[in-house]
């Protein structure tokens, strides 16, 4: 059980002639961000052609025929479900056909305004498939009203509110687009043959592609034939300005990804060293969770002072393969992921730094561990606030009273972790770290302080209507 | 591969609690109308619950927990795809969503005018999620103009042409209804909490229901908490009569089920009697090709005083587990399903009584393994005229040209096949053995008198854009 | 749930390139002669390869890539097991070791003296990994006192009691042999390229092999590349003559067989028209129980002068895809496989016949639907005496007091089946219609005569020490 | 594919009522030492039950119904197979019946007399059902001249050569055995029903056993009824001392385990900063490639004062996962599952620390990457010497020309590296940090001294003749 569940990422090849195995590829890289499901679609130039499932990509596609999917262009979703449940007919990429032909979309985020476009299409005759927000993309584009635009795809990106980030593909063109206020990454990058759209830039490197830029909040980028074109159909001046997901830098993207600007694992270290000056400690050595804490542990142990050194180590090969028979109890069920290395912390006063806690059962655990392994003093320094507001833009957070913070200040969380200490960074001790767009980032699961108002109450179930798999199957289609 | 192949097997349970249960073993005794894949929505009153997927009925719903699917109400499909390819995503019931709720669909038959109706609602800005004819109904209903209608379904239905038998549910009614031609059959039963629906009576048999009467043509029949209502949504009369599908009885249905009023084994050995009436021969014994000449075979032996044989026994144990070794041609994989028992040809005159004869392929192998039995003559008993034309109603012939009978002439045929005489019921002869509505049935396959006229040229794959599956994994969804 | 299981079935091929493709299409053909597991040993001439595992043939083969089995000779083994539980262990053929090297043995029958030879050979020092009687039969040719002789092979088979149809292989020759008193069947037949051994001769038909003979009871038959040789290592009269099971004639082999010298259907026919003579009955129909009683019931037929018709009809789908949801009871499975014509029965007077009947509870529901559809009378009439009394020689019964007939007589018996009137063969009626070997059959289990005493009580678990996969999964080996 | 490969992992419990659901788990934590196979079996007093197949313990035992493996004993083993091929054959524990009941044997390690042991027993007319050494341990314990004997397993053990550490059970006792030399580790631990045998004490971590003390080399230790016994069967004096394998601490046993009297986190630290101390370096960042050489990195930046930091980051979600698809090179495999943070090797002049080179193929791939990423220079230092020797006592790693040391200078291999300097520790620099028994270590795989000499060539297909599953497919028995 992770702590927060991101909603999903995206890959796109325009120009090789194995776009689709690129995207594989590319997905490997994006697994962190997604675990349920994956897809690949591809386009021949004239048809579209896809392969979608529940389960790992390795799953998913490995020892799969590429040849099926044929064409220099692709693009691919690895998805955990924030608005729709887990089964096999919502995983993306969507792919359906309206007036003007085929059209596949992938989306990462949650679009607030989706349960009021999709009552209105339903009054107009539209009929759904999925129980993801996602669909209503399609349906925006397939409006005659829209459809016959020049700027078609821009001007439906406009009636949309909340955090997306797209990659689109008809059978000529790949299409990138980020919402006006940032929420979700997407990047750019180069091949040889082409270019390559991805939602972290470690899927870059995978492919041996040149990080160009980011995405734009804001912008729509077409890749066709004819190049490459960028237009803003929204700036973030029209929103208020940006809203960066600063979780991604905290927790879900990895560490050797360039995200908002900067590389992810240079922030994490700041945010240690952060944690060092604003929180000290009189210690003996500095240790990470795995494998969350490990940059912010080294940080810290290099502004304190204090040696870095392993007093968890993580058992390799538990994965997702440690199944628990039926009749045992859930309870030693984090055991079993890792373990003390007792010279390391016996005797000894322990600073642990963490990125995050949220609902603290597993951390708990893991931390008495640690004392029945003699650690003396137990120190937890926390690479953020304390987690007390849902997100509506695509993070699935435990409900609020699941919040180990929820209606507990510092100390009493102190005390149910058994801890000697704790300490959080503040929003604002966190946001120091960062060297740019400091004013632009979403911290709206730490303050409350929500960039665009979603309708009504908005869970991830929003549409929720039971549909093939909700009981979950593999095989639900 | 068999001869041909049907489009699908419709089931539905009004009443009792396990109503899914009861779908299951319904489509059981259904599977011979399909074997691609399998699906089963429920009604719980409220919501649908939905589960489907590539495989036999055993394989899908094996071990497979009911009580994901619970509610008093239940519609059931298998299917082989005639419009749509063989993938998960056209595998029904349909299951959407509209402006008044959800609704399933199962189908059995094809549409001949879904292409126009298609053309127009994507016009209108519907988007397509299947390659399936049976989507257009569901389109249909959801139109604002249809959907407000006291008499929406049975409106909706009267835009329809071709061949449909539908079982149709929403969270409160279960309905039946076929086209005003009758191409398909669709009966009605009644068990101790309710009613049934089914392709064949033989699932009443299952489900120990009683046979109450057929689903008329053009008739809508529907059943919620009111009891059971009627309506001539459009009658026979309208369309120039019905036209009931010969190859159901010849073929198609199952020896133990009454369709279009009559028990299809009497149909079968009275068949046979008219051939032995009609193309008498001096024999020593009748023996059929297992299993669908069997019934014609008896009755050809009581009309004709020949004695009946086994003269070919079946591999009870082959079914669909054979599968050749990559590395092996297909030259005699026929072999493996049947064997001549030569105690009983050896030295003799042999009639073979065979319902009907699409490629001949594979008869051609078995009478030559009749013959180095040591049969020392081989008569051909058929009991329908030549196949020569295509079906535009759901069943799925090969094409034209590998039809034994495609430009040949009985006597070649014969010479082909290896026999020493050949014969067929005439498209009369076929239709004096019925007892009623001897002028009501489609023969089109035979004769290429089309009751009604497809739009342009009609086959199965006629809305195929690639999709999900097309490469024809079983995990595609 | 079948009504008995045989041990196995077992084929051998000496010559062609291919051998182990065209065991692979022989074990198809033998596969109603066990569906627990299958396997396959090749030999190249140096070395022996195995593929071996629990499902049917085409489960374990289907897709299987024949170039790991590679070699002019082959031998494979179907099984049900008499001795040894189902597990993977069990699994025939075995291969193993010795100081001669390696040899591959597949055995039909029960060995009655296997645990005293088994025991004996422990105190010698030797270890057993599988719970079957067959393993003994490695360890007999493995002694140093055997192992050196010219005649191994020979002296061993003399230290064997009970019921074993065998081929051997080692790297270098083919080895089949039956017990003296024969009551297994094994033929003996020929390709272009060499020799074919197989249970049934309705393998031959599929391998387009020519029938030579049958292996006869005490032989040893050797194929190598110095070509065929026999030995009689011990003749029927040396154990009081020959024993051959006639419940391969009633149940077991195929129809197309020749099994101990006459084809099973004929015999069949011919129990049918002995049951007519012997038990005639005042009806209007016959009527098979498919598919065991459809030749006994054509040749009831042409005695009597009564119409054969067809009451039921099977569900082809069913196989062995049934599988009833772990919540529901058993109580109506048999429903889903058999279903009467109700035309065909409706007011009748129905004579029924089977083949045989051993627990009853099958039979008595599929009469009790007869009834339902309306017959008027239900005769029954079976081709063989009542069942009381257990097989020690390869065929697992259930235990005695299951059996219906276990301290009935026929009236009894009749009535607990709900029919007019019961009539069975008698033993001597049963043999005077084979045409050979009339004295030469083993019906110990009507008469409870056993041509040889098992030592202590003899089942089918003598062995059974728990060992890998006693609970039955499919992984266990 | 990992740099070398250990034969096994073995686990024992003896008391507690879940004892073979407690050996699953700590199978878990040996999962390291073996990935091809893993098996349980357990003793409920009377009698052993077993459950064993190819595949990691997650696939194996997830989900698996312990109620088939009752009882207060039990084994289990985790394999990579050292002598035997990758079959389901040879998975352990072997479950053999002797004269004096059940047995079962879980080995890790290889016995070098086995060859000649094995020719011995097939000569008295043993036979051999697997090609593992293993299989000559029962017949040993099975000879009539052993099994009488109130000390039959001591004077058993005595007769073999190599490395064994063993569990072994009945069905009333469970024992643990080193060999003399100690090549392998096996410890004994404690919980409150009773006693625990493992490979590493990581395992007891799992179970929240207590560790007590490592089974001595050349100690039999026995747990029943009575409590627990010790015998030294044979010491290491009468061996000429101990030959712990010294990789275990270098790369084999987890860093959180007490291996040989130590903790293998402690020796990695100690032996970087044994590196930094032999082979200083004017760099800017110390880094590891992960996970072997991790611990190493942190005690080399403690020692020479350069910071610690992340330039690699392993994929977490590859895993087994990833299958490359059929028509793709094996070229980037390594890529996928490891990539270079730009951010701290940018510039910089990097010590990169590994734990050791085999074939190096793989380090020169990702040592390129981290140029390609702008390391200005590259430092390379390794923990042990060069590989150049076979391992005779159970690890297998490629044979000796595929080793990068084999006939090449350290300078030759920094060249081929495309480092700017290589260091490696001398066989005495690595020894020098064991606080204990420094002179009783194995390091034949680099020096080439061999405490035992083998007979003949050895090599881990010694014994092989083709059998079940030589071919590899997971089904094979």
């Amino acid at each position: 059980m992770p702590k927060a569940r991101e909603s999903c990422g995206l890959a796109g090849v325009y120009g090789p002639e194995d776009a689709a195995y690129r995207v594989y590829l590319a997905l490997y890289s994006l697994q962190h961000r997604g675990q349920e499901g994956a897809g690949i679609v591809s386009s021949d130039g004239v048809r579209l052609h896809g392969h979608r499932h529940l389960g790992l990509v390795g799953e998913v596609f490995g020892g799969y025929d590429f040849s099926a999917l044929p064409g220099r262009q692709a693009l691919g979703h690895v998805r955990y479900s924030t608005t729709g449940s887990t089964s096999n007919v919502n995983t993306q990429p969507l792919l359906m056909e309206y007036r003007n032909g085929e059209i596949a979309v992938a989306h990462n985020g949650n679009i607030v305004n989706a349960r009021a476009l999709r009552e209105e299409y339903e009054s107009y005759g539209s009929i759904f498939q999925t129980t993801s927000d996602s669909e209503i993309i399609v349906h925006l584009i397939a409006r005659p009203a829209h459809a016959y635009r020049r700027d078609a795809l821009a001007h439906c990106l406009r009636h949309l509110q909340g955090a997306f980030s797209l990659i689109i593909m008809t059978s000529e063109a790949l299409m990138g687009a980020r919402d006006p206020w940032g929420f979700r990454p997407l990047a750019l990058g180069k091949v040889s043959e082409g270019y390559v759209l991805a939602s972290e830039t470690c899927a870059f490197d995978q492919l041996q592609a040149e990080f160009i830029r980011e995405v734009e909040p804001g912008e729509l980028v077409t890749i066709d034939d004819k190049g490459i074109r960028s237009e803003i159909y929204m700036s973030p001046a029209e929103v208020g300005g940006t809203a960066h997901c600063v979780f991604e830098h905290i927790y879900f993207a990895r560490p050797d990804s360039v995200v908002f600007g900067e590389n992810v694992h240079t922030v994490r270290k700041r945010l240690g060293r952060k944690l060092a000056e604003a929180h000290p400690v009189d210690g003996d050595t500095v240790v990470s969770v795995p494998e969350g804490g490990t940059s912010a542990a080294i940080g810290y142990s290099e502004a304190s002072g204090l040696p870095y050194d392993r007093g968890f180590v993580a058992n390799l090969y538990v994965g997702r393969t440690f199944i628990r028979p039926a009749q045992r109890d859930r309870e030693n069920s984090a055991d079993i992921k890792i373990n003390v290395v007792k010279d390391v912390v016996d005797g000894k006063r322990v600073v642990v730094v963490d990125d995050s806690i949220v609902r603290g059962t597993t951390l708990r655990n893991r931390l008495a561990r640690l004392r029945r392994c003699g650690a003396r003093e137990i120190h937890l320094r926390i690479t953020c606030p304390p987690h007390r507001h849902p997100c509506y833009y695509g993070i699935d957070f435990p409900t609020s009273d699941e919040l180990i913070a929820h209606g507990r200040e510092e100390e009493e969380i102190g005390r149910m972790l058994g801890v000697d200490s704790i300490a959080y960074l503040s929003v604002e001790e966190m946001l120091e770290v960062m060297s740019k767009d400091r004013d632009g980032y979403c911290t709206a699961c730490f303050s409350g302080e929500y960039p665009v108002i979603p309708e009504g109450r908005m869970d991830k179930f929003v549409f929720e209507q039971p549909r093939y798999g909700k009981t979950g199957g593999n095989e639900d289609a």
